[in-house]
């Protein structure tokens, strides 16, 4: 039986081999260690930026200060974003939140901008307070030398990341880039993710928030590692505005728009690869259902889902998980259900399809393992996950300290 | 300082030691082997119990036939359950369909009722087409002997779990007995759920069902071992008559109720207890939001978190996961939390509390960890899962064959 062909497919712009963060015009990147590791590693960035921002953070309800302070800023005029590593500066009480004042104020000071211009992020432990007497040095540190360049700052950001993840892409004159993090900490805490993305695009805040949702939605808002869902989740889009003016509507738009997407698309599998203890990137493409929302929806509960990611890292072909899950995510009309399981067809219109169980296991040794399932319905959506090992939970049982 | 005081004491009933389903009065239990696992062990079991019932059942849209069978049949009259472990009967097409037909005709032929009166119930493996030949004729042995107790329907039922799970309890002449299974699957699978439960009481079918689906949601829907929802869950509370006939609002109604609860609630807490590599048990309450429904979703919401559950593994009282995980249920005004993790007050109205860490991880050697949210609202809500260990990876990721 022939594999399932793909409905509509996502033509990807290319990357720019070895792309970064300070390749976009009128950028500059400033690196320090505050030692919040208790090393004298980078841990604090400073990406200087002058232009606008977007940006979008966490749904959760137990939000952390930082993402409160960037959320309540943007969209709008934005000079810098200040990040630290090693200290999430969540459930910190009244505490965390003049402590995030202080810091986008101490970016202030040495950039000569307004502190509600300096957007801030942080990541690593939650209910500790911020190290201050540590962390301010080194803001002043790294703003009093903006000669750092993107992938430093990818580096500084990362904990127990074992890659740093950037991705750069010009189109029509246009140049997206941005690096990302997420998969755990040197203390190990929750999947959280960053992402910091930049175009010299000029672009009114209004539409370039609303670009950022919309692609968000698509690409870091379609991966999970484990289901968790941090309190410090932030990506912000920097645009300096030194390269071509675009609207929504204009070619340019349709550019840019692209050229984010490439961007955002690459560094999400890139976390989705490098989720703590994965072994296999996992790639669901759900066709059907009546719109992409829920199509996606569907995709990321079988990509989150505990018993397809085990099953995929025994390379057991138990396709019957798959129906589980799109059950649970409430998918209607399962008994027309195609799939394929990495390759392999195993159910064709409700009905199980006899298959050579020594074939399935060796396309399961692929790193990158792709779960297509088909249904009735105009919808398509897609998600990126890993496997679930013992060093998932190895690395997430360990003692903090 | 001073752990949380519990707002609201729910008492329990005592159970009965060694109590089993046969207890109830009215009852016949069959059993027998359809080499459903390849080997000679119970796999099939009949319980007979002429008089009214009621399910509930999986809300997965991908809903297996038995399970479909049965939730068109309650409430109602009904005389008795059939149950199969090792093939879920799952994903199987229109085949699946006509082979729950057939199941439910050859009970009722050998019980000389009809087949409506038959409940269904499969277990198993997903996908794979029910071997009627070997299952139909471990129906008529079943039938044809209708001598067991529940302790062996209770053993014939279990896959993965380590330990028969059953429970009974007598209150004003009225007594409620049941048994459960779930765990996991030698052919692992999902953690499939199957509950039964009986009563001597006489009550109106519509009485019946509305009283299990309000017990259920207190009890067997707080639990989650991997938050993989089963195309196969059912819970089925048969009522025999020989006992008081009870209505709403009667004295004896609380007796049944009640009764009903305790029954039901150690069940549930046994397969949490019982989950696949699970070494410690999980105990969520939160005390506080808008409603007891809220309050339970949250805390079952932190009792599914694998970063939770790997902290518990670890016994690290990394208690900022359980915020997370409340924000992620949605709990509002998480400003004002208050946490003990494991009997130690780490957070009082948001602001963390100092403690002593190897005390903390000391008590987390418990087999029982208690996790205690407070904050403001009325909503009182529990869960209890079990903490995620290398041995849950493992058996997941073994291959089926």
């Amino acid at each position: 039986m022939k594999p399932l062909e793909t409905r509509r497919n996502v033509e990807a712009a290319p990357l720019i081999p070895g792309g970064s963060w300070s390749d976009v015009a009128g950028t500059r990147v400033g690196v320090a260690s505050g030692r919040l590791y208790g090393t004298d590693r980078d841990d604090v960035v400073i990406l200087d930026a002058p232009g606008t921002a977007a940006a979008v953070v966490t749904r959760s309800t137990a939000v952390a200060p930082p993402c409160r302070w960037t959320r309540e800023r943007v969209p709008g005029p934005a000079r810098a974003v200040v990040i630290n590593a090693g200290n999430a500066n969540a459930a910190t009480g009244r505490q965390g939140v003049r402590d995030v004042r202080a810091t986008a104020e101490r970016v202030a000071a040495a950039l000569e901008c307004e502190a509600d211009e300096v957007l801030v992020c942080s990541t690593g432990v939650i209910g500790v307070p911020l190290p201050m007497d540590r962390l301010l040095p080194a803001v002043d540190e790294a703003a009093a030398s903006l000669e750092a360049d993107g992938r430093r700052a990818a580096g500084a950001v990362l904990t127990t990341d074992l890659v740093p993840k950037e991705a750069a892409c010009t189109l029509d004159g246009i140049t997206v880039a941005g690096f990302a993090k997420g998969s755990g900490m040197i203390h190990p805490d929750m999947a959280t993710m960053l992402g910091f993305l930049v175009t010299d695009a000029k672009v009114e805040p209004g539409a370039l928030q609303a670009l950022l949702e919309d692609v968000n939605g698509r690409t870091f808002n379609a991966i999970s590692v484990d289901s968790d869902c941090s309190t410090n989740d932030t990506v912000i889009l920097q645009a300096t505005g030194r390269g071509p003016e675009v609207r929504p509507g204009d070619a340019g738009w349709t550019a840019l728009a692209r050229a984010l997407e490439t961007v955002t698309r690459s560094l999400a599998k890139a976390i989705a690869r490098d989720g703590e203890g994965a072994e296999h990137l996992i790639h669901v493409l759900v066709e059907g259902t009546d719109c992409d929302e829920a199509a996606r929806r569907a995709a990321r509960t079988v990509a989150a889902s505990p018993l397809v990611k085990t099953a995929i890292h025994g390379r057991d072909a138990n396709w019957g998980r798959v129906v589980m899950a799109l059950g649970k995510a409430g998918v209607e009309g399962l008994d027309a259900l195609s799939l394929d399981f990495a390759g392999i067809p195993v159910l064709r219109e409700g009905s199980p399809v006899p298959f050579d169980e020594a074939a399935a296991t060796a396309a399961m040794g692929a790193e990158e393992v792709l779960v297509h399932a088909q249904l009735p319905g105009p919808g398509v959506g897609e998600a990126w996950g890993c496997d679930l090992t013992d060093g998932y939970v190895r690395i997430n049982a360990d003692y903090r300290s």
